[in-house]
């Protein structure tokens, strides 16, 4: 997202709706020391010598995590998701999960990995490091559609192709904004137990949104189709980067030993961070124990403070461009009922130039949504094996997905800059829907 | 290395010179706390605010790394590498750092990647994770040799392939124990020179061996030829997994930008780890300004330690096969002058099935040193793209590196473990080599 970095660093006066990082206010330095007092306090009420937790926290630990039990748990309290610790694997935030489940789901080029597109740009980074090329399964104004993801299945098989797994976060996409409904989810498990497809569910937006939440993929999955990748890193300690992912799948491995996909995610990990920092293990595990596991309600204060923030856009946004405008103008949005983004379709091209345009000339900063459509924007950004640059300039050429959308993130803004940042917004859009 | 888990678990009694892992006594869980407490004071008193310290704790961090100025000022002070902060890049461990080297010079099939053979599995491991082949460049009993090195250049381009760098590690190699004298270490960067490479210097042992010790290559690099990469996890903290890497060769990136090796890295990085954890940051930053960046200094302890254990073993494998007894044999080893580990050659093969019989009838475990020959009996382990299953077994076929070698790592036993360790494989060596 370099390009968009050096936009925010050229006008720094501002306002800026484009980064999905947390708002930190909720956090204190010193509950740190707290935490991981917490946790050693446990392994000590475990009955760990204190060899045994200075070996815990100094020496290399188990490649797949050494607080499995504890997230396990955790999964069990708050998502209904019941698994034993073994089809864990504590990584260094999702990213890393995401790394570790392509590697393993692509054997050769036969096998297809399909993605919701628009797709947060982690997954198709992934890919791109690996060289695996993603499917786009394309949303609808609502979000997933059965229809398009079986017309894809059906369009790779007839490729000689073998889809093997779909890439979605079904509550409060980024960047869409779009949440997956309850009937949607039963059905999409039908389908993939139907087509023998795995579904990779990513989740980092459920506990910073208000709930009750719908049911996750995985809590709904008695066949075992959904690998789940999780993160704490939006609700207890973003720079702790822990994330994990729940694979239970019997597999068969090299030495043909039945063993579980997470052990073999493990092996994968081995080669890439060795193991997850104890540290970061550590505090995170504080914090659930902290909690008894319930980090919905250690939580509860931060989906407050998103809801505000999404609910006070949303109704600025409608204040400076009523339904009337909009339908004149050609404008409309999404109202998303959680998670940190919404997407915003306007009459003109929302590129790098009308990016520019909007700091500079407007002060508001948002992101193309163009840059998350599986070959857009940011294919130049990775640099490597496929010197991908001629894809970076792609949006001037053919009208791309997205083309013509923003998307908003209502995380990293205050109230204010919420009022004035909309303000700005809209005198933006009205200028560039203006006939030239 | 599945297999020498399973070993070493289903023979518990069995001594193991197996693991390389830092001896964890030196270590203190309490200090935990004042190195974090020393990074948040530093902080403070270089003007931080307290909301400026939680966001640098908590949120999301550069991904390049937040230490990377202490790291520089380290470099400098106990290392004589004078680089900016800005060509540094912060992983989680030496592994990361690895993967990232390997992603952003390798280009296309037309770039080959040279290591010492034997080599550390780590870099084997992360070239196969991302379908990279590596050349091998045999090793002489004295380690590197720069005739082999020349030579597999001269092959590669014959082959029509373009040699892009060179991986070593020039300080008590993992595994052969061997370190890379002055004279080689220079000529080794006019070889560079001349052929347009790029060393990788990897360097977990420096500081945890006797001093004083010979200059890195990056010291010694006035041309930008070494990638240089480093980990604090045999030295100051293990569990921490904090490692780095040196990259101030200038490049141009895809967006035609003048900018540095370690910018390309860091956009890799992003898609990985997204960036190392603030709290393996803070601790090691803690440790380092409590050292005021003498590591070495910090270190001493843990180096004598080390070395006597190199030298207890060395010296208990004299008394058990002495010159006349090996030579009768056939038996040697070399003697390193630090790190972690030794070679030993054998006259029989020593392989998983030796391995088996090492650990159930006389009670010793080691690791076959065929396991670090690219292509050896690893192969196998790493689930996905190639299905590398095949050359799992590869051993099994024809007399491949290191056969008859076996690896003794010396970091994780006790003296008791060495005297009687010692003593059970000069047993069992004296029994496979009896004429069956």
């Amino acid at each position: 997202m370099t390009f968009l970095n050096e936009v925010t660093l050229r006008y720094p006066d501002a306002i800026s709706f484009a980064p999905g990082r947390p708002y930190d206010g909720f956090f204190d330095t010193e509950q740190i020391f707290g935490y991981l007092r917490g946790y050693l306090d446990h392994e000590e009420a475990q009955g760990s010598s204190p060899e045994r937790i200075r070996t815990l926290m100094y020496q290399y630990g188990p490649v797949a995590g050494q607080i499995r039990d504890i997230v396990a748990d955790w999964l069990r309290v708050d998502e209904d998701i019941d698994v034993p610790p073994e089809s864990v694997v504590v990584t260094v935030g999702a990213q890393e999960a995401m790394l570790l489940v392509l590697r393993a789901l692509v054997g050769g080029p036969e096998d297809a990995i399909l993605v919701a597109s628009p797709c947060f740009m982690g997954i198709t980074g992934a890919a791109r490091l690996l060289d695996i090329p993603v499917t786009p399964v394309p949303e609808g104004p609502d979000g997933f559609r059965r229809e398009a993801l079986e017309a894809v299945i059906e369009q790779e098989r007839a490729r000689g192709r073998r889809p093997r797994a779909f890439y979605v976060i079904p509550d409060h996409s980024n960047p869409s904004g779009t949440t997956m409904g309850l009937r949607d989810r039963t059905e999409l498990l039908e389908l993939a137990a139907r087509h023998d497809l795995l579904i990779v569910e990513d989740s980092p937006y459920r506990l910073v949104s208000p709930g009750p939440p719908l049911p996750t993929l995985k809590s709904l999955d008695r066949a075992r189709r959904v690998v789940h990748i999780g993160s704490f890193a939006k609700t207890v300690f973003p720079g702790a980067r822990l994330g994990f992912v729940v694979a239970d799948q019997p597999v068969v491995d090299d030495a043909g030993r039945r063993t579980l996909l997470a052990d073999e995610l493990a092996k994968i990990k081995s080669m890439v961070t060795v193991n997850t920092p104890s540290l970061s293990q550590a505090v995170v595990a504080g914090a659930l124990l902290a909690a008894r596991g319930r980090l919905s309600e250690l939580n509860a204060k931060a989906a407050v403070h998103y809801d505000d923030a999404l609910r006070h856009t949303l109704q600025e946004l409608e204040a400076r461009l009523p339904a009337d405008r909009r339908a004149a103008l050609g404008v409309r949005w999404n109202e998303p009922s959680g998670g940190f983004f919404l997407g915003v379709r306007v009459p003109f091209r929302a590129d790098n130039a009308a990016l520019v345009r909007s700091a500079e000339e407007f002060g508001v900063i948002w992101t193309p949504m163009s840059y998350f459509y599986p070959g857009g924007e940011l294919g130049g950004d990775l640099g490597g094996r496929h010197g991908d640059g001629p894809e970076g300039g792609s949006e001037g050429g053919s009208e791309g997905g997205g083309v013509r959308e923003l998307r908003l993130s209502i995380s990293y803004v205050t109230p204010s800059e919420i009022t004035e940042g909309t303000a700005r917004l809209a005198r933006f859009i009205e200028a560039a829907s203006a006939p030239s």
